[in-house]
């Protein structure tokens, strides 16, 4: 089963809205199969194992990270699949929550006389799938917030100023985090601010790599400038505006010229976008996780709306006698208002320090 | 040596304005006397460990973590005492720098045919004074500032409030960090705000230890209310002011009655005190060290003026969406502004992160 978590990881951010699923084949103490599956509209990883070990399935077991489904989506059931290969056993490390599997592959295959454990890592499969399961269950998905910041608490100089807070080692890792989410958004702030591309990239060559997550901009008044580098990225671009700015038609035709873009309106909240109604649209899309990288109006709004799931804090050994701090929302009264991480890990990367936690909301 | 070195940590704060040192006199392998110096007045180490030793003294050698002393001071010079106990080997860690011995006491112990070794652990003996050496060098105290924070950066809240921002375990360390210097301050906004104690003491039953460091308020205009808790407590206080506030003498005599104050008045510097003034006072009063504790613009004038020597942060694990950051000085333009630190050390209190470093302003 480790080694089916293993193989499950190399679908990676890419197998959005599909959760990450490694399925390995043993027969006699011998590996005889292994799949992972790679990108919706594929084969399920339970397929190629079984492909792969063939005639060899018979009276085999098959351990699988996910339990199989057990309906007809862009392919057919797994459930059907292992029945009809052979296979003796099936190990299942966490069953499925999708409502149209939810037990009924695990339940079919017994119906058939297959002998089928589940529960094996369960804790490691729930982890490495913890962003299609945030979506399945809530409908949005899973929004890890992440921030350089310096030991004095700013992303930026007071003009808005901000590279590089952290050294090279931290801001290449944060391009493999990026590979981690199929999805990627910044606040109008930061676009007008920074300029960012959004994209993974080699930070030596600048070469983007050729899968790129869905990049998002959250911009109710759509006030992109059209000479915005990420406008001219590989890849598509989503922008999440107000249904009235959505109405400006010229501006949104003009939008959709400069690029690969798409222009998705949502309901409006005192003259802002819904983040709720937001994030719901890319559910829809296809997201399990989104990587939000600020800026601090967005930020605050989303923690204040107990949207962010996970942060990654970079933090930098550095001080400044003033500037933008992370998160910019309404006034606080009290330290009690702070809200907790939880699972907080630390490492050091390069000079700066990464800290990463899951967000405690209170009850 | 090493054992000179751990018995030199007994004195602790209490030894400033002198130096932290040890002794140890060893004859035929054995050890025969040990010694700290303790506190100002008190003997020094040598004499300690001579004394100890006796008659065992003869051709006995003396490890000796600072310079053995060749002035009279409130007592006599070390140099004369090793000379007449017999010693006949003296091995130093490091030379002292105040200019009443800066190599004289190894001078004149190799004149009188002593066999004298210098440079033994050294770093580690040049670390554990470095606040003795730096008042020498710098006639000012190592400034050490302390603050804790939230991961969003934030102090406190708008409103100031800040009980807590970490864990029982990261205070209790505070407790022990305030041990570690013979002073501790902060700005009158932070009285104003919190009204702490500023003592070292037991945080559970709230008894204060015997030792106290010097309290310190950096009040330009004498805001301190007379029902501030700093006033109440064990150990003297220090107000420093500009000379316009301390000209109005009811107000300092009214200070004065309220306690074991001292009101010192210091050069002003745009209707605020002169802190390069306000460190040197505090150096002539005896410390080497003092500990600073916010707030906010306190924090960000040293840092401004390059008088913040070291940081010791604590990170707690939760998020503020607004607040108040741990420096508020003038606006900044650019992270290129952002004042690095070096010699990072990074270690878990509990659940909070503890950052430790040094300031290493840019020439």
């Amino acid at each position: 089963m480790r080694y089916a978590l293993a193989v499950a990881n190399l679908g990676g951010a890419q197998t959005s809205p599909n959760p990450r699923v490694g399925a390995v084949v043993v027969r006699d103490g011998e590996i005889v199969g292994q799949g992972a599956h790679l990108k919706p509209g594929d084969p399920h990883a339970e397929v190629y194992a079984l492909r792969m070990a063939g005639e060899k399935a018979q009276g085999a077991t098959i351990y699988v990270t996910l339990e199989p489904c057990n309906h007809h989506g862009r392919t057919p059931p797994c459930s059907g699949a292992i029945l009809a290969s052979g296979i003796q056993r099936v190990v299942v490390a966490v069953l499925d929550t999708d409502p149209r599997t939810a037990g009924g592959g695990v339940a079919r295959l017994r119906d058939n006389g297959i002998d089928v454990t589940v529960g094996v890592l369960e804790d490691e499969a729930r982890a490495l799938n913890r962003a299609f399961f945030h979506r399945v269950r809530f409908g949005r998905p899973l929004i890890v917030y992440k921030a350089a910041l310096t030991l004095s608490g700013h992303v930026a100089a007071n003009t808005g100023h901000s590279q590089y807070v952290t050294g090279t080692l931290a801001r290449e890792d944060v391009q493999r985090l990026r590979m981690e989410h199929p999805g990627i958004a910044v606040g109008i702030g930061t676009v007008l601010a920074d300029d960012p591309q959004l994209t993974v990239r080699d930070l030596g060559t600048g070469q983007v790599a050729d899968w790129q997550p869905l990049r998002v901009i959250f911009d109710s008044r759509l006030r992109l400038p059209l000479s915005a580098r990420v406008l001219s990225q590989r890849g598509k671009l989503v922008i999440m505006t107000t249904h009235s700015a959505f109405a400006q038609s010229a501006r949104v035709d003009e939008l959709k010229a400069a690029g690969q873009v798409e222009v998705l309106p949502v309901s409006e909240e005192a003259g802002r976008i819904s983040l709720v109604a937001a994030l719901r649209e890319l559910a829809a899309l296809g997201l399990n996780s989104v990587l939000c990288e600020g800026g601090p109006t967005l930020a605050a709004a989303l923690l204040r709306e107990r949207l962010i799931d996970e942060v990654c804090l970079y933090l930098a050994p550095k001080l400044l006698t003033n500037g933008l701090p992370p998160f910019l929302g309404g006034k606080t009264q009290s330290m009690a208002e702070a809200i907790a991480l939880d699972d907080v890990a630390i490492r050091q990367v390069g000079d700066d320090i990464c800290v990463t936690g899951r967000v405690k909301y209170r009850l």
